[in-house]
C-alpha cells in the first residue's frame, strides 16, 4: 500500500483487512473472503470513453461499411456522428440505447468462436493508446488499486472483477494487466453453444448485463457468496456495493493526474455519504496514479 | 498418487502431466491449466441414487404432504412409486422429464433465499449416510480421484467441478469434501435476482442444463477456456473429454468396494475406444477406493 497517502481511506482498508484475519468482530472465515472490484474507472481510465467501447466502435463502423444502410440505426448512427448523448443513455442503462448496442454487438460477432474474438481483442489492445497520456491503454492501471489487490490475496481474499463491460474482452487483458486470471473476470457476455466440438456464438446475453442489480446476480452465480469486500465508482455499481461488506467507492477529482467528473455516479457518492461507505480521492489519497 | 496401481490409467495421467509442464511439445501454458471433473460418480458414490436425489426427492415428498394432488404427476410421481425408469430419463436428458423435474425443484424453492437453500441442504448432509457402507455420504469420496486433484493443483492447474447436479447443493459440501472452494463448482443452477439487498431464487435454468454440450459451455462461460484436462464417468460427460486435451473415463467395475454399472456410459466408452481416451478401472487402477 506504499503508492497510497496516509489518511481515512487508507486506515480504513487496512482496518477492514486486519479485522477480517484476526479472531473477534469483522473476522471473515477464509471461504467468505471474496473481493470484487468494477473495471473501467476503479482499476483503470475510464476517460474519454471506456477502452473496450472503442473496441467495439471500430468493429459496429465496419459493419457499416458493409452494409450502409445501417447508418441511419442506432448504435450505429451515434458512433458515425460521436453523440455522446446515446452512449451516457447506455451507461445510465436506458433499455432502448442497451439494446439496441446489445444488438449490433450481436450481429457483429453473430455465431464467431471464441478464438476469433480473442485474436481480434488482442489485436486491437496492442494498438490502444491514450492521446491525453501518450501511453498504451493497457498501462493505464491504477498502480494503488494493484496495491490493495495484492494485500487482499496476501490475506487470503480471492479478486474478482465484476464489471457491465464485456466479460471476454476483459479476460484477453486481465492477467497481464491487473494480474486477475481469466476464471476470475465476471461481466456481460453471450451465452455460447457447443456444436461439433466447437463453441459459437449465440445472440442471447447470458444471465443478463452485469450492471446495477445484475453485478450480485452475477457474483453469486461465479462465486457462490456475496463480496467480503467491494469496490466500484459509479451509479452501476450501488447493488454490488450494497451487497459487500466493506465498500470503497473512487472519486475521480484529479484534473491534473487524471480525470475530474461525477456524471454518472451522483446516486453512488449520495448513498456513500449516508451510508459511511470508504469513498477513495485519487488526488488526496493516492501518491501515484499509474505505475 | 500412492492410492493408484501402476499401470496404464496412471502412467497416462503422469506423463500428462509432466507434459503439461516441461518445454516442448504437449506443454500448457499456466494460464490454461484448467481442470474439469464432473461429481457423482467421478468424485464420489453415485449408487443407488446420487446423494442430491435424494435431497430433493425429500423436498418434493414435503411438497405432496402439503399439496396431495401433485401425487399424480410426474415427478412426484415416480419419487412415491420409486419408479427408476423416470430417472434413467432424467439422466438421459429426456426433455419431458427434465421439464417435469426443473418445474417441480423451481416450485419447492420459488423465491427463496440462498441462505435458506444453504442450510437446508447443510443439515441434509449431516445426515445423509449411506446403507451399503455405513458411513456418512460424504466420506464417499475416492481417494485416488482426491490425490489427482493435488497434484493438478501442485502443478498449477485450477481444478473445478463441472456437473449436470445443482450448483448449490456442490458448493455447501465441495471445500469440505472435496477441497474444491465454492467459486469453482460449475454446474446447474437457478437465476437469482437481487431485490431489496437479498438474493431470491427465480424459476429459470440459467445458461440451460450442464449436462451434455452444455458442460463444455457452463466451463467456457466460468472459466473463459475449454478444459486441459476433464475426467468423467457417463454419457453427460462426453462433449466435455471431447473438448479436453487429456481424457479420464472412470470404469465402474468393482462390484466388491463399490459397483459395477455401464448404463447410462455405453456412448462413452464407445467414445473412450475410438478415440483413445484414458478409462480408469476401480478395480485394477485403485489400491483403495475411499479414504
Amino acid at each position: 500500500m506504499e503508492s497510497w497517502n496516509p489518511g481515512a481511506a487508507r486506515n480504513a482498508i487496512l482496518d477492514f483487512v486486519e479485522r477480517a484475519t484476526s479472531p473477534g468482530v469483522g473476522f471473515i472465515e477464509p471461504g467468505d473472503r471474496i473481493a470484487t472490484f468494477d473495471n473501467d474507472g476503479t482499476l483503470w481510465v475510464e476517460q474519454p470513453l471506456p477502452v473496450q467501447f472503442n473496441f467495439i466502435f471500430a468493429a459496429l463502423i465496419e459493419a457499416v461499411k458493409e452494409t450502409p444502410s445501417l447508418a441511419t440505426e442506432q448504435p450505429y448512427k451515434a458512433i458515425i456522428e460521436k453523440d455522446h448523448d446515446f452512449f451516457e443513455k447506455v451507461g445510465l442503462q436506458d433499455p432502448d440505447a442497451v439494446s439496441a448496442l446489445e444488438g449490433a454487438i450481436a450481429r457483429a460477432w453473430h455465431d464467431s468462436t471464441p478464438d476469433r474474438f480473442e485474436s481480434e481483442a488482442q489485436s486491437f489492445l496492442e494498438g490502444a493508446r491514450s492521446e491525453r497520456f501518450g501511453r498504451p491503454s493497457t498501462e493505464l492501471v491504477y498502480q494503488p488499486m494493484m496495491e490493495l489487490l495484492e494485500l487482499l490475496r496476501t490475506n487470503g481474499f480471492r479478486v474478482f472483477i465484476c464489471s457491465g463491460g464485456g466479460r471476454d474482452f476483459m479476460r484477453v487483458m486481465s492477467d497481464n494487466a491487473f494480474g486477475i486470471p481469466r476464471e476470475n473476470v465476471i461481466g456481460s457476455a453471450p451465452r455460447y453453444e457447443f456444436r461439433v466440438g466447437q463453441l459459437h456464438r449465440t445472440d442471447e446475453v447470458l444471465g443478463g448485463v452485469a450492471l446495477g442489480a445484475g453485478k450480485p446476480e452475477h457474483i453469486f452465480a461465479a462465486t457462490g457468496r456475496l463480496p467480503a469486500i467491494a469496490g466500484g465508482n459509479s451509479d452501476g455499481d450501488i447493488e454490488m456495493l450494497e451487497a459487500a461488506s466493506f465498500r470503497i467507492l473512487i472519486s475521480h477529482d484529479d484534473a491534473e493526474r487524471e480525470f475530474t467528473y461525477t456524471e454518472g455516479a451522483e446516486r453512488a457518492f449520495a448513498e456513500a455519504e449516508k451510508s459511511g461507505w470508504t469513498v477513495v480521492s485519487i488526488k488526496n489519497d493516492w501518491k501515484v496514479v499509474f505505475g
